[in-house]
C-alpha cells in the first residue's frame, strides 16, 4: 500500500489545513498515512529561522492570516482566526500527539485539537484544549498526560524529531513520500499522487 | 473584463512558473493581465529578508531546487537548472518590462527572457539574454536597451517598485486581483477564480 510520513508541529498555522484535509484526502486515495508528530521549533532555531518563518516579517504574517482564510474558505474547512498566536506551549500537546501515535489515537485526537483552536478559540496545547481533545476520544486526560510525561515517550518524541532533522525539514506541515520531500499543505496532493506512483 | 496586476522580479526563481502560464490561463478564463515588472530587492532589504527569503537556508535552497523540478514537470513546462543563482544584475532587464509594459511587448519579451534562462542556461539580464530576446520579437536590442535607460523611463521602474511596496509586496510572483493579493505561483489558479468572481 502506497504511504506517507506525515511530519507536523502543532504551533503550525498551516498545518490545520491539512490535519482537516488529509484524512479524507488519503483514504480517497488508498494512501495510509503515519502521523508524526515533532518539534519544529528547535530545528529552526539552528538554521536561523528563530522565531518561525514568518514571525519577523509584519506584511508577511498579515499576508499569512488572510491566506490561511482564503484557503479554508476554498476547501471548505471551518476557520475563526485564534485569538493568541503562535500558542504559549505546544511539548505536552506533541508528546500526547507521540503516545496517541504509539497507542492508535493520534490522528483523532490531532483533528481535535486543531479543531478546537482554530473554531473555537480553545488555545492548542492549553490544558482546555488538551482535556476536552483527550476526552472526546474517551481518553482520561490527567492519565494520558501521565503517560505522555513519562521518560520512554518524552525521548520517543525527542528522537522522531532527531528523525525529522536527519531528513532536513524546516517546516510544518512535511510529508515524505516515497524518499521525497514535499513542505506545505499546498503539496499535500501532488505528496499523495508522488506516494501512489511511486 | 476582469483583471489581475501581475508583479514580477525578473530575478525570482518560482516566477519561472507563472510566467511560463499565465497567458494561457488568462486567455482560458478570460482574465486580462498587467504585466508589472518591479525591484523586489529593494523591498526585502527593507523588510529585513535582504539576501532573499531562502538564500539564507540551505536546506530550503535545496528544497526549492527540487520543487521547481517537481513543479515544472507537473505542469509539462520545459525545466532546466540554470547554473547561476541568483543573477547578478536584473536592472535592465526589469527597465526593458516596464518599456516593453509601455510599448506593448512586455508579455513576449518576458517569456523569452524567462525561457533562455530556464531551458537554455542563457543567464537572464545578461546580453547574450537580452539581445537575443528582443531580437526575437522584432527589437533592435542596441536601440530598445537605450530607450530602456532614458531618465523617463529609468522612472517608470522606480514608480513601479513604489507602488509595489504601497501593496505591502514580499515576493514574486504577487497577484492584485479585485483588491486581494495573492502571493506565488501556486496561487495563481486562485487569483485567477478571485478575479473572475469579483
Amino acid at each position: 500500500m502506497s504511504a506517507i510520513d506525515f511530519y507536523f508541529e502543532y504551533g503550525s498555522t498551516y498545518t490545520y489545513l491539512t490535519v482537516a484535509r488529509i484524512r479524507a484526502l488519503a483514504n480517497l486515495q488508498g494512501v495510509k498515512i503515519a502521523w508524526k508528530p515533532f518539534l519544529l521549533m528547535p530545528l529552526l532555531a539552528e538554521q536561523g529561522m528563530i522565531q518561525g518563518p514568518f514571525l519577523p516579517y509584519p506584511r508577511k504574517i498579515d499576508y499569512m492570516w488572510r491566506d490561511l482564510a482564503r484557503r479554508a474558505a476554498e476547501h471548505g474547512i471551518p476557520y475563526s482566526k485564534p485569538s493568541l498566536y503562535p500558542p504559549k506551549e505546544t511539548l505536552t500537546c506533541a508528546r500526547l500527539g507521540v503516545l496517541g501515535a504509539r497507542e492508535g489515537w493520534c490522528e483523532q485526537f490531532t483533528e481535535n485539537v486543531f479543531a478546537l483552536h482554530w473554531t473555537e478559540n480553545r488555545i492548542i496545547g492549553t490544558d482546555d484544549n488538551l482535556y476536552a481533545a483527550l476526552e472526546s476520544i474517551g481518553q482520561v486526560p490527567a492519565n494520558a498526560i501521565e503517560r505522555a510525561r513519562s521518560p520512554e515517550n518524552k525521548e520517543a518524541l525527542k528522537s522522531q524529531t532527531e528523525e525529522a532533522r536527519r531528513l532536513g525539514l524546516f517546516g510544518s506541515p512535511s510529508f515524505v513520500a516515497a524518499g521525497e520531500l514535499f513542505w506545505g499543505d499546498d503539496r499535500l496532493e501532488q505528496a499523495l499522487a508522488w506516494a501512489k506512483l511511486n
